[in-house]
């Protein structure tokens, strides 16, 4: 069991370099990302055809590394507590095109190729259909949202028949 | 005193719509944003030109509150646990063009324009200027960078002389 957590331990860590300086995590040529006290980071997704933000979601170092491999998005879902391949349900797959880090690496940048796919949950193509009204606040009015998607790309209730709904309140 | 905070409080719930059912909070026309427990939420910030992701970022109520009144980018600083007007040393503002919201309501993304500006404090345009080489992962090797951004826009020992670098290890 001892041998089976290094082994684990030792997996995780030899393929990302230590951050043991800023100079080399900022402009150094290898990965060292930084995961939060919950052992995640966060990762921005966009369309390769439109650029389009499609998602944020959150990895766990196995994320990271099975997306590498595999050039396909996985995430680790926060609501399900769960390592998630994206389109393992819905069958809309993400393939990666380009994948970046930023300055400190604690951040990443996919993006993406899903074909006439979506990728939000709620049915839409990206999971950013509504724009904040921008200009002045009346402290005693709520801030409106405008719909930039007119129409679902699938039915939720089909595609995700019988699984709970991912949003929290 | 107590009036002073009491009012402060109802200055940031006032406009946001309480999040008290899903359908709401996915469907509906009001901001409802979620800010974590550290009271932040998470915001991506792209180029409206070139499409490309340019920084994440964080803001707390106030930062969102500004940011829709002003139309320029105001964030949470977590190195300098501040509100922080992107710009303010730099000069390099951000004037937000188009400014989305997430399913849930979780995360942010503005698009903005950054005129010939940039926006990593490193001197790169955009933060994530590193891709990771995508393949196979010899667990014995660190995973490689490649730099898709040549040159710096400025020079970070000008521009934030004599300030401490955000970059954490």
């Amino acid at each position: 069991m001892q041998i089976a957590i290094l082994s684990f331990f030792h997996y995780f860590t030899s393929m990302f370099k230590k951050r043991d300086n800023i100079f080399e995590v900022e402009e150094g040529k290898f990965l060292s990302p930084k995961f939060d006290k919950d052992g995640l980071i966060t990762v921005i997704t966009t369309d390769s055809k439109s650029g389009d933000v499609l998602m944020q979601g959150y990895m766990n170092d196995e994320a990271l590394k099975k997306t590498i491999e595999t050039k396909q998005a996985h995430y680790w879902s926060r609501s399900r507590n769960a390592l998630w391949q994206k389109g393992e349900t819905s069958g809309f797959v993400q393939k990666v095109l380009d994948f970046r880090i930023d300055d400190d690496q604690d951040s990443l940048w996919m993006s993406v190729d899903i074909g006439d796919g979506a990728s939000c949950h709620v049915g839409y193509k990206s999971c950013f259909y509504r724009s904040i009204q921008l200009g002045t606040i009346k402290n005693t009015e709520e801030v409106e949202l405008e719909f930039k998607e007119k129409k679902k790309k699938f039915d939720p209730e089909k595609v995700y028949k019988g699984q709970p709904n991912p949003t929290k309140l």
